[in-house]
């Protein structure tokens, strides 16, 4: 009970500077995330020592090596996380430009305009570094945030938060822009997500236990990122070198990522070709394949695959293979089993890409490039606070623009409905 | 456990449908969205006769007249329903259109591109007219749709989908592409908004009751319409006439409608001038006034107003009208007490405007015009689904587009990263 009734007031706070901050100009904004930054730089002996508590603990409790990685704050990325919110301090304010303005024949000028969302709660575990993130994204957004960090991380994630709230208070940032929940109580997260009327979006950061955790109790809007079971497609008329290049950068560059392929389609009729030199390539670079039965006849090497190949996310050196008879009969696997976030086709084939690139429902499709782009910074957006694979609202990489709703300005001269 | 199966499986088949819109073009859209109109012509009185039977029933089983009235489809309700469908076909479509576009220094081209939401499930209750509606927005958007309307409309919800069906059929519209819940079962509806995977979106139409029990036990997002508690703010600085006029249009022209406004908030320095004037044409138009003591003491004959009149929506000839001290305390009294729907500021000084417009935290804001115009048709952008007074995805009236999504298409030459 008193950990509800602390998320309530909590989420009462994060509104009035909700209001706040909508009299906050840009340049202000910026002036405050520089002090931010400036602060954060100053305090970095605080928030190592910080983390060596949290680490120290984490230790003593038995986390793994992994996680124990997603936990330490090394020097590189303390600066990292600082250079991070000085970048975001340099790109462009999305709020209060106009989407767009037309007039009515009675006279009412409508005006679209991009407005922040209000108050966003961000619910993450391990990493402490997006705890900065996430805070000076929201605020670059003119939103009020309240942070959910991994109990692991409490001790990183409030020295953190205290120079983000030191840096911005001296420059006017309003009270309450940045509140961290500081119960380690699990129950928090049940009441923060049920704060109809005051938090007006949930955007959980972690694994998918987390998001169907949220997920069982939210009753406020929840813009998620469940997997990333994203395919490589090789059509009939592709290009050998370049699907080989797609699929090993796809696969291996960086194994671990929501953007990296698990699964590889290739066109019956050029797989006897291009199946063994990928094959063995990729033996090369220690990944594992497993193959359907089509796939096994090319290459005998290759494990069978199960069923549950085709849906699941490997974060691994594993790739999962299945020959296609048609181009439709990859899109009907790729709609039917994927994830819906990346999703590639190699091909010379104009109507074949165009085709694919219609019918993929994915938040990103790719004609003849690697699936490794999608994110934020690639696409040219700037920092993201994550990528959805949500349908409504926001699609692949957020970033702050995707932190903003808009509201109807309409500007008349007394008139009124007939 | 039935009505369970039943709706999985039309979950189910409308990915299949959802699926294959992909391929229809706007053109062949339009087409079929005449053969519909020209069908539910052709079975007009199919329609009345199930109607008349769904009037029957509803009068044996003691409906109030304005519920009776809601079911009611006269000739005249028909062939509005029926043009009603030959201007969607007449719309701009939204699918396919770029949203925006730009090449990253690698040379990759990436396109922002509109696509359909996928599948979405419309909930609503006695108005059998939305079933067309509904239906056909969802279509222009190339979107399947499952609706579930009100037990009381049954008869005439089957006849109307059972028009758009046989003529969207007669040319090429995807077998499920619209289909109707046919049971009555109430557990329906619980059923259909845990369609996590199939069903994208839910959008209740109806009243309070009706949203609350289905945002209960939502798994899927949820676009809703919660109330219109509209206010109109004259300002020190207000021309009296026109602060009349968009009193008298907001509160009496349509009073039963979300944007008909609820309360007046008037500033302390024009109250004793206008408030007189404002009551003496509010009682000759039978409205009800109800204030606070200041509003009280310029004004004996208003009814004391208690707390829950601020946030009460009437919809009827009532009105409550508190005396402010100050700008701020209007645009805080709003945001606090509002439900974020529509609401205006009377006033002469720019200034003032543009501050309102900027710090109320609602989907449409007005600088002097009444706000019986947040309306998609009033807006210019044709029918409307509905009026969202959420804040993601989409604010205020919501047409065609904002039944749609995007998908980023990015096309390469071979771009790996690096």
């Amino acid at each position: 009970m008193d950990t509800q009734i602390e998320i309530q007031a909590m989420g009462e706070r994060a509104v009035i500077a909700s209001r706040a901050l909508t009299s906050i100009s840009a340049r202000r904004k910026n002036v405050i995330l520089q002090a931010m930054a400036d602060e954060l730089d100053a305090r970095r002996a605080d928030i190592k020592a910080a983390n060596q508590q949290d680490m120290q603990n984490a230790r003593q409790s038995g986390l793994n090596a992994a996680m124990l990685d997603r936990l330490e704050l090394t020097d590189i990325r303390i600066a990292a996380m600082i250079k991070g919110v000085r970048n975001i301090a340099g790109q462009k304010d999305p709020v209060g430009s106009v989407i767009s303005r037309w007039i009515r024949p009675n006279g009412l000028e409508i005006l679209k305009t991009r407005v922040p969302i209000g108050v966003i709660g961000i619910i993450y575990e391990a990493r402490p570094n997006v705890t900065a993130d996430a805070a000076v994204l929201c605020f670059k957004s003119s939103n009020a945030v309240i942070l959910r960090g991994g109990r692991e991380a409490a001790q990183s994630n409030a020295a953190i938060v205290a120079a983000l709230q030191a840096g911005g208070a001296r420059k006017g940032m309003p009270a309450d822009t940045v509140q961290l929940v500081s119960t380690t109580d699990r129950a928090a997260i049940q009441h923060l997500v049920q704060l109809e009327g005051l938090v007006d979006l949930i955007i959980p950061r972690g694994g998918e236990g987390l998001i169907r955790a949220v997920m069982q109790n939210a009753r406020v809007p929840v813009i998620k990122h469940y997997r990333g079971v994203c395919h490589v497609y090789i059509d009939a008329e592709a290009d050998p070198n370049m699907a080989l290049a797609i699929v090993e950068n796809a696969k291996c560059q960086r194994p671990g990522v929501c953007n990296a392929i698990e699964k590889l389609l290739i066109h019956e009729t050029i797989a006897p070709n291009i199946l063994p030199i990928i094959a063995a390539r990729l033996a090369e670079l220690n990944v594992t394949l497993r193959g359907d039965e089509a796939a096994r006849a090319i290459v005998p090497d290759i494990m069978p695959a199960t069923e549950s190949d085709w849906t699941e996310e490997y974060l691994d050196l594993i790739l999962a293979i299945a020959i296609v008879p048609s181009d439709d009969a990859a899109i009907a696997h790729i709609n039917r089993y994927g994830s819906h976030h990346s999703d590639a086709i190699v091909s010379e084939n104009a109507a074949a890409r165009k085709k694919f690139c219609v019918a993929v429902d994915s938040a990103a499709v790719y004609a003849n490039a690697s699936t490794r782009f999608t994110d934020g910074s690639e696409f040219g957006m700037g920092a993201e606070i994550g990528i959805s694979t949500d349908k409504i609202h926001a699609r692949g990489p957020m970033g702050v623009e995707e932190l903003t709703t808009y509201k109807f300005v309409v500007k008349g001269k007394g008139q009124v409905r007939e």
